[in-house]
């Protein structure tokens, strides 16, 4: 493991203005750490705690570093950033492990060093690349194609039949066919509990770079764009598209066939009708139907002074 | 398989009208149609798109069809539903197959052709119709009744004990007892990972053709009635009340002791008071507390014009 | 099992004025009862209902009892509570059963009497107290420290890790640390599907008592109080407080860093803010974002008068 001094390289921080230290094995909070810890300050008052702390390694933005002589403190530009990349290289390379209850369909093909949990179900025809790690009881449907570096956490399901019907002039629905492709991109991470339907005809796609947190749906033929953020218990109905760097928060509702512009920013429980269009990039929006941050504000303002 | 003249009889079209043809193999969209695909065009513009696919079969509106001589082209009065029928018919029949890692309690009875995916757990004392498919990893708690043509998708659990308790005076909860029934009827399609509590003293029921979307909750002692549609993420309290026919859209919050009277249409997120009955039929509510449509809009307008 | 004086005895009331009676087996609804069964009458009208019966064992209130001579009833203070305190003393005591299928890492420390579905996957150094049980199909990850009779609901996912991510200066995400501690303290009641993540740094706890309903999700480093109530689909955003005796309505989203406090009331579908603080005790709030009810039916009202 790396000591202060290496760290300090790492983070292309001038590497000889630091003592070498004892090694830095992890990383941990102001509070808990320990003297191989090393912590992130967010703000001088957070500097101030860091350097009474234990910790063998203070990452602190350039501005408060020069508030302190600790030799312990390594200035950056961005400490949460660099606090998150130092935990990643302190972590343990991806070991590739197929549990003994994980279930495999025919003609899986799977990359290198991925990692099937326990009580997984992978069916037929399914596709994965290096690196990625699919945790305990997840189900990945037949033909779903899933990238590099990709992470799956336990109770998710994708790849599964969207909701389409097909009413009949007596009122009973039949199925619509959902037999499209699931295409899951590299570097996606998707949260515990969460679905993702397949296309009906043709293909749902979660874009590169993409993070979907807990309990979040997302409906069949959706197109998801690169890097796009989308928080818990959110949902997408079919057919739309959420642009690249979208983040949307939590409870968020978007209907069928709407977009979501590039860098679209959705408040949480923001609801976004059938077929409407919120360009981007970098607008605001929040409430239901959503509208233009100012306006919501406004609208809840002038409510308020009847 | 078919042939496009034998599918046209199968759609009640007059089938001397049309060529042998190849034959028909499944269904696509008309971008990626082969030769032994079938297609639908739900409009002139598709239609065009569609002549000039590689699709061997080709449904399209009677009003449509006059449009062109393409001998593919079969009229039918809704393309969309004859599709779906036409999909339904050229699937495979549903061959019964248990997993050998599905988990059966005692005293579990199984129709014919009945599938249960790989990690599915069964309580003991389930019963199961004829041509029901459980896809991998749901569970069905002890006790539960499943009808015939049933599909559950993965991950969804159902009989779970419902949400109710009595709270001491000294304000700790302990459970109200839930050892009711849970009656899922014929025809029924439930998504990923939905969840149905079964009743407290007596039973939930969800009624023969309703078809729930994924993340769905459904309280102890509701009671659906036929052809309910329930969009993605929408919830249903306790002993609530959903008559035939009715339309939920995704995220719709339903209070205990509610009814939605039947074919009522609740426009996405909106959300209904317990105790609260909404009357059919072909009224459509919307919003927070849901409302009429009209009088949702109005309210609406009235706030952005002040 | 006891007889009708042994339940008045159990019930504190007065044994001497009841009957033996025939054995008490179970608890049922008043219209579907067996002389073998307990059922309980909410008033007079219920009463009426209970006395033409087949129970045999009624349990009414004070002022209703005095309004019959049926020797089956038992006056008692609160009828619902009693009903379920008997309900559960009727039930079996739990007997400890680790099912062959479930999945158990390394160095996992089980109380008495601990029941575990079928394809439970319970990962490295979990500790779980006496008389817990977790059904089929949950997933607990690494670490987690789980308390006395606590029950957990097929489907959930309890220790994933949170929804953290710091974003790089190109716009790409990487995931924040996310290694810290779950604490489900004792008397917790977890539904179907419902999702917790373990802290970032520091803890997520979930205090004694708490009961939560299905598909409920609770972000890193939550920390809610004693005897909180969470009604089903009901989300709460990392960092939040949620303080002793609190009751959420379903689908309530809560921001980031905010704190219901104790006693507080949501109703369904309230939306708390980030970083917002509301005071109890007793306060009911409604609406997104929440308010107190009386503002919330002021503004409601207004808008309606327009």
């Amino acid at each position: 493991m790396p000591n202060l001094r290496q760290i300090a390289e790492m983070l292309h921080a001038d590497a000889e203005d630091f003592p070498e230290g004892g090694e830095i094995m992890g990383v941990a909070s102001i509070e808990g750490a320990l003297p191989s810890d090393a912590v992130f300050a967010s703000d001088a008052t957070a500097l101030e705690r860091a350097t009474i702390s234990a910790a063998g390694c203070i990452l602190a933005r350039l501005a408060d570093a020069f508030l302190t002589e600790d030799p312990r403190v390594i200035p950056v530009k961005d400490p949460r950033f660099a606090f998150s990349v130092l935990a990643q290289k302190l972590s343990p390379a991806p070991q590739g492990h197929l549990h003994t209850t994980a279930v495999l369909g025919t003609n899986v093909s799977l990359g290198e060093n991925v990692s099937i949990g326990a009580g997984t179900v992978i069916g037929d025809n399914v596709t994965i690349g290096d690196n990625t790690t699919i945790d305990a009881r997840v189900v990945v449907y037949a033909g779903v194609e899933i990238g590099a570096r990709v992470l799956i956490q336990s109770g998710a399901v994708v790849g599964s039949m969207g909701f389409g019907y097909a009413c009949s002039a007596s009122g009973e629905y039949i199925r619509f066919p959902q037999q499209g492709r699931l295409v899951i991109e590299d570097d996606v991470e998707i949260g515990a509990n969460s679905t993702i339907d397949r296309g009906a005809l043709e293909e749902t796609r979660i874009g590169c770079g993409s993070k979907l947190d807990n309990l979040v749906h997302i409906g069949h033929n959706c197109i998801l764009g690169k890097n796009v953020i989308i928080a818990a218990q959110t949902g997408i109905s079919g057919s739309s598209v959420v642009e690249d760097g979208a983040i949307l928060g939590g409870q968020v509702g978007i209907g069928e066939h709407a977009t979501v512009g590039d860098h679209v920013i959705l408040g949480g429980g923001a609801g976004v009708l059938s077929g409407k269009k919120l360009r981007g990039p970098n607008q605001i929006f929040w409430g239901r139907p959503a509208q233009p941050l100012k306006q919501y504000l406004r609208d809840l303002a002038k409510l308020r002074k009847l």
